[in-house]
Formats: structure tokens, C-alpha cells, sequence
């Protein structure tokens, strides 16, 4: 299904469902998911979702993962309030990636930076580049 | 290393070299890479890099990633000529996703379409946003 959009024009649709189940979840059953932020375009973190997570964040319209240290479904903000709300949820040519675009409350990071890649390197060092609150 | 800088001070520097060895690659020793566009802000592509894709990123300038379905390294744009020229790459708190700002010669998708997230979730469909070229 993926393949045969490849070629397809811009406004064509196809089933969510049939979508859903092609995704080549991996040997993990999961998919990396991207959080950008609708209103400054800056990419606010990296996290995995399975199909129950992708499909909850649809249906609920805020972003759930897979934590897969805790290895258990994770509503981001659940605990510490700080919830993405879902603006557009895309995913890949190939649809092994997701890209959601998010309304962020407070920080996206876990360290409370506003972003997660607070580390550049420069040269032959890593700079940290925000200040954790 | 990741962890102790979690706490640390925007400013804080540490050596590229001791970031790389503490990257945690899967077990197929890749990461996760985010190409951005660094002009439009947008959302790229997702790929995978190993080590050495890394290195050779930050050494040439240009976003080399590692064919998961080639099993090579992959100097993007090399027969395409859609190069992603490096103009800034970051790691993710916790050393396992990389971010590049990049600025992109012609389209980034191997569709031709300038990004790769074309496909859009609308109630219950799929919407294709972009036309290939």
C-alpha cells in the first residue's frame, strides 16, 4: 500500500485502517515517532510508538508512546502535566516513521529543556545548548 | 556521560570522542537520524546511521546514513544528487537519536516529493499532501 502511494497524486485517500496495518512495525513492534512543534517548528524529541500507542493518540488526540525502558504504554504528560496535543499526525513514504505535530505544554524533555537535542557538537566537542530548569 | 549531563549548565562542553563511544546503538548498531531543513524548518526524512555514518556526516559535511535494505553506507544523494549539506547536528538527551539541520538539495523523498511525511491522517483516512515529481 505504501509502494503503490508512492506514485500517487497529492489529494489521493486511501483507508486509515488498511494503512495501519501495513506499517512494518519492527521486531519490537514498534515505529520511531518525531514530536515537532506546530508553533516553532523546533523538533522536540524521539520516542517509539507500537500500534496501540499510534492508535491512541488518534483517537485521543494526544501524544502516547512506548516506553520501552518501562516497557509499558506512556501518555506523555501523564505525571508531569507536560501533554502534547495533537495538531497532525504523518507518516512516511515507506511507513516506518510518524511525524506528529504537537501543541507542546511546558518543557518536551524529561532534564525540563524545551527540546530533547539540547547536545550539538561542535568541532571535535558537545556543547550544551539550553539550560535545564 | 548522557546522564551526568542531564544536570548540567547550558555552555557545559565535553569531548565528541567520549560521546560517541557512550552512543547506545541498537542492535543493529544503528540510531535513529532526523533530517530538518534548516531554512523551511520542515521535517525531511527519518534514516538510520551507524558509527561510522556518523563520523563520516561530521567529517565531509554532508548526511551520510547507513541502507537499512542496501546494508552499505549511504552518502545521500550520491547517485541523486540531493545532497543534504550539514549545518548542524545534535544528539538527544539520552545519546540514541540524532538531529540534523541540513540544507537540502532538491527533494529529500526518493519519490521526488520534498519530504518524505506526505502522508497525512484525516479521520480515517490517509491523505497524500504532496504531488511526486
Amino acid at each position: 500500500m505504501f509502494k503503490a502511494l508512492e506514485d500517487a497524486a497529492a489529494g489521493t485517500r486511501t483507508a486509515l485502517a488498511a494503512a495501519l496495518e501495513q506499517i512494518p512495525f519492527n521486531n519490537e513492534g514498534l515505529v520511531p515517532a518525531i514530536a515537532q512543534d506546530m508553533a516553532s517548528r523546533e523538533v522536540l524529541m524521539l520516542a517509539w510508538m507500537n500500534r496501540d500507542a499510534l492508535e491512541r493518540t488518534l483517537a485521543e488526540g494526544y501524544a502516547c508512546y512506548w516506553s520501552r525502558s518501562r516497557q509499558t504504554l506512556w501518555r506523555k504528560g501523564e505525571t508531569s502535566g507536560h501533554l502534547q496535543r495533537l495538531h497532525e499526525l504523518r507518516l512516511d513514504c515507506d511507513g516506518d516513521a510518524v511525524l506528529l505535530l504537537v501543541e507542546q505544554t511546558g518543557p518536551a524533555c524529561h532534564t525540563n529543556r524545551p527540546s530533547c537535542f539540547y547536545l550539538l557538537v561542535e568541532g571535535n566537542q558537545v556543547r550544551v545548548t539550553s539550560e535545564p530548569a
